[in-house]
């Protein structure tokens, strides 16, 4: 009975949104425990997500359209969370991995081996996928494995701009799509500002995924993410596509790596500046579970 | 252990319908902090809605259909929901903020506040999107901004009505879109009448405006939403559409403005009356969670 | 602090599943009360489903496909159980009305009134839909209100069986399609057998229509729903299509009208006897949420 | 109120991850019982998907296209786990049953039900398809019932690799699309890891069929399940396709069947190394509701 009672306060309290110190019982294989789910999150994710995009191209239109891609990418997000969220958090972006240490919500120490385990799950999933589709793009292509033209592939595994972009215009398009991405996540994640989360988070944050491939993801490709990005472009780089994958929209590669974390941080910034640092401190909303101030009408 | 006890009778209390006043700890920033919640969820949805018209625009069939406008303009809806819900209630539409004003949901004295930020965080939506965009935008229209034309895309900023439509015809239409959306937001926020909406609510509110979309959205490109449509028009005017958008569709901008606040109090004052103002008071239901009750087919 | 006590009791009482008598406090107005709501379930479910296929044939493609009016009728039932659901249940539909009447679960003597308001609502959103896409309809059929030919506009308002269909095929059809209908809804609502429903039954009952039209809608335009059917095609029988919504598709009128109401029973029934009646009797299930029982791997 | 502090306690210990020993009380009635829930599951499951394909196959792109047999199959999956999820676990997949057997949550000596009335479903599923399909598919094919060519239709029943494809390339497609299936089943029910799916399990699973559809689809139609695929070829052997639906694709019937309970395993197996066995035991954690911890950004 002692037992449920303590179970009781702490589900009491957390739900209250009352801060409460974590007993921290450290395992020794804390980090393995944590690098393990972050790689199964991200293998999952990208294995599904470029999946799609290979199943769109090499289809020729039969197979999906570019709506497929949304929701193929929204919906691998959404699994993604699924299998590593509780351990790690199923971050599968440097770039949040990255915003998460900015704000103190990541030991910076931690941030490595979240680099690292993305990388190798990204580069694992492009491989798994170039061994699943490799009849298909070889079908499509005769062979010829191109990252320009009618029959270019590359495109399956990184992403790349439009004929028309700049690298300037680019650069702005992934810091806003990224602190898009950032923003919503952080509102997400706000214990005072989630109204009806519960029990449906993955899903939500693999819509809010979808929602940024239908609104901010044909200037090029909405990488937000420079994990997703790299990885599978060194992939292509030596399965066969050569080093035109680095060559190709005039030199773009570094674009997802540079200006994804600077979106994240600033996105991530705003919210916490716009709402999160505006909660009012103590007042009888923390001893409330949300219920009747969720909907979007009843705010006086 | 106090704490504990309130804690649950606070819960109790809400979950049980049983009204409780709420101590008033009015805070020096409320009406900041209630503004700069009200803009930024206004500046997502904004921004990532109207992403969604430009991708399709100048994505010329490639990147999505007016499926993906309605599903991005909905669940566009359900991150603002997600951005601000809690702070401000996260109306992002002027026909809301009046409709909750007329039936004393808001008070009238902070409605120009609402009206203001939601100006704004259209505005600057629109200029962000159009600076995102800018390069698609040239090089699909190939720099000649038009508003109507083969390659017009004053379109993805605000609503235009279709060629056939009259200016009554879309009165009655823009009447009858914000009616349909703020009946169905009264339903949502209803304590005694709502069937299984914890946790959704966001989700809900976006399928409703996605299923607004898909339903009432070809006759004038559902505004439903005054300051939605003003405040990017005003912005096309300036960026070099020039007044055309204003002229155009026979003098269309003011019907969004006229006809969704009648549209939306129509709507509401219709809910009120067939089903709000119809709950019994004091009956059994009010101590019991609704859960075996909630599903279509329990009801005796 | 009785009343806390009491609350939690019903809730608790409630959760497990433990039957309990509810106290009865009839009001004067509960025939009105129920049959307002039902009339504006109906309504609303209706209007907007309409809306979809008014939309998607006056659009000629642009305006969205097939699919639109699969999510569009999906979400409009959603919308429809918002707002009458914890009043009415919901039903929108005779077949759905008699099924709970033939179950026990709605008594016989108020079918009359719900099947009424059922018609009602049906034939005012026809009404409504006519009216907003009035100028739409014209412009797409040059005013000749025909039920068949490449400019037909009468399947917006009710349903036509395909050219191959026999009435036989369709009357099978049509019973296969409700009793689909009515098992899921059935299987949705059984206290005993709903693993994660809780908070989001609008949302499945609604995917619930979408998958039913995805999967059973090509044959005859899967009405599903007598009342859904006969109010919409009697309103174009006045408004100009004439007596031909009655003599096409060989007399096809009455098919939605006697097999729905035979599909819904039998799919109910099979329901009963497959899953409700096998449940056992005072197990320990009674006393369990069924938080672990309910995931697709977790039964032993 | 002894019985509502057990019913609380039970409550608490489910939720807190405390093991506890259920009270067996089994019934004559349990092997019938688990057995009609599975049929009667599978039965839904794969009529209202097989109806999907059906209608998209004969529909010639107006009604539907691949990405609504996507959403078919994987709403059919979700409608299936409602009805029949809290008595057997709606399996509906000789593969999900093996690999319950093989990790030890089901017994070995229930598999031949569970496969048995797998089968009986998926054949009769097949059947009525069949049937309700029956004029629309001689309508389509003009009575020529083909495996391959223009109008072939078999496809509406099993699958079959595309032309491209060799066996082992379909071999290793099957493996992984099960592997990646039963690595997101084992994270969807794993209790110390899932961010919010109470409430959302059967619309989750569904969505990860979606998925897998979207991304993992054109190889070979995604079987991911010997029974789904090869009860309704035997079907079609017997219904008039005749010997070819063996023949065809070099053979490929026997694929789905050896293929997918050895991905089923293997990405059970994967999941259980990389996350579950790494869970740290008797960790504060096992006291909580997870609440606080279900969302990706939360997690230092």
């Amino acid at each position: 009975m002692k037992d449920l009672v303590q179970s009781v306060e702490l589900g009491v309290a957390q739900r209250s949104g009352v801060e409460k110190k974590r007993p921290t019982i450290l395992l020794r294989s804390e980090l393995s425990r944590v690098g393990l789910a972050e790689f199964l999150s991200t293998y999952v994710m990208m294995a599904l997500g470029l999946g799609s995009v290979a199943q769109v191209v090499t289809g020729q239109g039969v197979y999906g359209q570019y709506l497929s891609i949304n929701l193929g990418f929204g919906l691998a997000v959404a699994m993604g969370v699924q299998v590593g969220g509780n351990v790690s958090g199923a971050h599968m972006n440097g770039a949040v991995s990255f915003t998460m240490c900015v704000f103190g919500r990541l030991p910076w120490k931690k941030l490595p081996l979240y680099i690292f385990v993305q990388l190798f799950g990204s580069f694992l999933a492009a491989a798994t996928i170039y061994a699943i589709y490799y009849e298909a793009i070889y079908d499509y292509c005769g062979g010829n494995l191109t990252v320009t033209g009618e029959r270019a592939t590359a495109g399956i595994f990184a992403t790349y701009p439009a004929p028309y972009l700049s690298l300037i215009g680019g650069f702005v398009d992934q810091v806003f799509g990224t602190a898009m991405l950032l923003l919503c996540l952080m509102a997400l994640s706000d214990q005072k500002n989630k109204p009806g989360t519960r029990g449906t988070e993955p899903i939500v944050v693999g819509l809010l995924v979808v929602l940024i491939g239908i609104s901010l993801g044909s200037n090029s490709g909405y990488a937000i993410n420079p994990t997703r990005d790299i990885a599978p472009r060194v992939f292509t780089a030596i399965a066969g596509w050569g080093s035109d994958v680095f060559r190709s929209g005039n030199g773009w590669w570094w674009v997802p790596l540079v200006a994804t974390p600077i979106g994240g941080v600033l996105g991530a910034g705003v919210y916490k500046v716009f709402v999160e640092m505006q909660h009012p401190r103590f007042s009888a909303q923390d001893f409330e579970t949300s219920e009747d101030e969720s909907l979007p009408l009843k705010k006086e």
